[in-house]
């Protein structure tokens, strides 16, 4: 009884009109390739709905005739969670619901549809004055929906939260088709289960995100940024819980960042200066918010206090939009910029902010030890505990026969690690299919059953975005 | 089948011992008197585990037996989630189980068990020089596992957030008596769906919430305390966003008073002193986190501004600690001062916070209306669009006759307002047994239904606090 692609793409056309509808695999790469050339599996179809009541009248067909649907965004994500598995999906693309429904700077609240591009909700903010603080390197072409759906962090998280905590509520089509009105402009509210939260970084695997009422912020009156020395991530942890002390919220950003990142970025002439005041085993990006109406100069006075603590050796401090442009890029280049060293292993993790400095040390040796020569460069959220741990190749090696002996085994040392410090093996990125069988190893057995008890009731079927997360 | 209240109490005393079990009803006052005097029902028996493998002991055997159980931690709860429905139901109270189990001020985490009362997590916070921000009139005897529970809120939710937003992880006890161990320290970790925030304020419907990993932050230097005059809600709402555009995060609390409440506490002699500037229609308490190593300032500077901008009449800045104290007595004493007047009607609702105006307009023009000469005193977080919409009965009312013929007749006049505006019935208490029927009048009935199904999957028995929330 199962459909073949042309009656699917034939029954989808019915709901959606033609122009809805890719049936020709030729046509569907801008669906199926996604960032990291990982995942490879044709899609049945791709459907885009340019309604909420048209993404409900899919979900009813799809439950009816138990048809896969992988709901998807910008096709930005790094696991594999939007794009298919088996090839008998449908990809159901949010992209024609981008309309951003209402913006009440006094309420705080944009209410944004799922396919709104990131960086057009930044822009709609700012047109009004105000600010939705969630930056990602992929924001020009992530989507709301898939932001949230992945619970998507970045490098403010310290001040303002993830995805979800910017999020007030959601509306969301079900399995069945039924929708879920969940949207709300409300900073309390305590009539019933959490539902939001449990939607927001579930890959789609309990309902289609389609719209969101999300929190608008005060613009800061301007920024002060600074990149710092520092001999060692314990100092950073240090001066971490200084600026802490001094600048309580204020503390925008708080990004570690080693040597090999600036010597790389130099050399391959990714920088049209050095961002930092001299060389230094480790550096710090700090950033704090200054709101209207108050004086410059707590980073200056924070960092003096540093001094005479000897938690920094030297720092530079912004003086201009292009000197805090270019500290940003050498930190918004770290991923890209080891791709200019061949072949590189990567991990997205987190531990307890205290751990960070045990991880790094621990994990680096372990990772010296199975493959000599090869090169730590730890980077990333500090003040999250979420530090992207990736490795670059031995200088010289060969990137094929590099990964093909290590990646793997590399993966097995640095969740080892990892897990002893009570840490995730996915901070940011999420489960997707990349790491279905890993959270099966690693995560409680009574949240993997809870997940499964809940995923059954909530879509019997088994029909949203099936085999993703859970298996 | 069912067993007798003697045949329980047997059991229980077989899993806990004997000195862990209370089953005489003349002895569980304690467990039985709610703070507002509203349920009067019986319990089978009180049982007091005093340990994890304890509680699930407990469950074990109620799940094999059907036997209700409600989890009970200080019994402050204001809407009868925590005390018994049916009066066959058990009580399992947390309080034995009321350990620190460590704090880590580096990490900025606290893993405290669900019997810890609030003001005792505090203390032990502010020892190792950190703070745990979340403050509640009753934080003497409320304990954590209830305040996670009812996702309990407080003054300090629109720098910090509420309970929820406080806690990174929840280890719970489900119907079955498994144990879920969701405890971490992680700031980000993307891997699976939200189960903590799920079992938070889901009033111990889905599981026993054993311990949390609760969120530490630094101790701010000072507070910068203020009682503002000004002429109406309209006013306050355009100095809140003032406030938010200058201060930012370093909002500490933003609270909406009318004038009567100053004038019943004085007459009353609640107060020592006055703690305003001068007579005004509405006042504003309002207070800035100073962090170390900054100067003060920031809330005087601020108020000038809004002075300039005619935003506000006169005002009172906090010179001293007892000054402080005063303000905030002024402040907490909101609801106990209304009942030196007699009867009163109460309502905990939010609307988005530009919408508070016309809420409070709209209400008590209303309630006018309904019953000539009422008293309408709205205040509490403007902040978060959250206000104790609450009434006195006019002046030398009867008090009994006034409840008996307005009670319910008010509540469904403001909540009719409360929802045209887009706002909730129960922002801050929850929904136990008190708005069961309200619920299902005003939730989104798909969120109804879904919060029924993730019930079922997860206690099919239906025995964890049966009959609350979900009726």
């Amino acid at each position: 009884m199962t459909m073949t692609a042309a009656q699917i793409a034939a029954a989808l056309a019915d709901i959606v009109g033609s122009d809805g509808v890719v049936s020709d695999p030729g046509k569907m790469g801008a669906w199926l390739n996604e960032p990291r050339k990982r995942f490879h599996q044709n899609a049945a179809a791709v459907v885009m709905p340019a309604s909420v009541a048209a993404v409900q009248a899919v979900m009813r067909w799809a439950n009816e005739n138990r048809v896969g649907i992988i709901p998807q965004g910008g096709n930005t994500g790094l696991v594999g969670a939007q794009v298919p598995l088996s090839g008998q999906e449908v990809i159901l693309s949010l992209q024609k619901l981008d309309n951003i429904r209402s913006i009440d700077t006094a309420a705080g609240v944009m209410t944004a549809e799922a396919g709104v591009i990131l960086e057009n909700a930044h822009k709609a903010a700012e047109a009004k004055g105000a600010m939705f603080p969630l930056w990602l390197a992929s924001q020009g072409s992530a989507r709301i929906g898939g932001v949230l759906s992945s619970n998507a962090g970045g490098v403010n998280v310290l001040a303002y939260g993830n995805a979800r905590e910017l999020t007030m509520g959601v509306e969301a089509v079900l399995a069945d088709g039924r929708l879920y009105q969940g949207l709300n402009a409300l900073k309390k509210d305590n009539t019933g289960y959490d539902l939001k939260d449990l939607l927001v970084g579930a890959e789609g695997t309990l309902g289609i995100i389609t719209a969101a009422s999300l929190k608008l912020y005060p613009l800061p009156e301007d920024y002060e940024t600074a990149i710092v020395n520092v001999a060692s991530p314990e100092a950073a942890l240090d001066l971490f819980q200084l600026m802490r002390q001094r600048a309580g919220s204020r503390l925008n950003a708080f990004e570690l960042i080693p040597w090999i990142g600036l010597d790389i970025q130099l050399r391959h002439g990714m920088l049209d200066a050095d961002p930092t005041a001299s060389a230094s085993p480790w550096y710090a990006l700090i950033e704090l918010t200054r709101m209207a109406g108050t004086e410059p100069g707590a980073l200056q006075s924070a960092l003096e206090a540093a001094f005479e603590e000897a938690l920094i050796s030297d720092a530079v401090v912004a003086e201009s939009l292009s000197d805090r442009t270019r500290m940003w890029a050498f930190r918004e280049q770290m991923s890209e910029c080891q791709s200019r060293e061949g072949a590189s292993i990567k991990h997205d993790v987190s531990v307890p902010i205290a751990a960070v400095p045990a991880l790094i040390a621990e994990g680096s040796a372990a990772a010296e030890k199975l493959s000599p020569g090869i090169r730590p460069v730890p980077f990333g959220h500090m003040g999250d505990g979420n530090i992207h741990f990736n490795f670059s190749m031995p200088v010289g090696a060969d990137p094929k026969a590099f990964m093909a002996q290590y990646d793997e085994a590399m993966h097995a040392v640095i969740y080892e690690v990892v897990l002893r410090h009570g840490g995730s093996v996915s901070a940011e990125h999420g489960i997707g299919q990349l790491k279905v069988g890993l959270l099966k190893q690693v995560k409680d057995p009574v949240a993997l059953e809870m997940m499964g008890a809940i995923k059954t009731a909530l879509d019997p079927k088994g029909i949203l975005n099936p085999g993703k997360m859970l298996g």
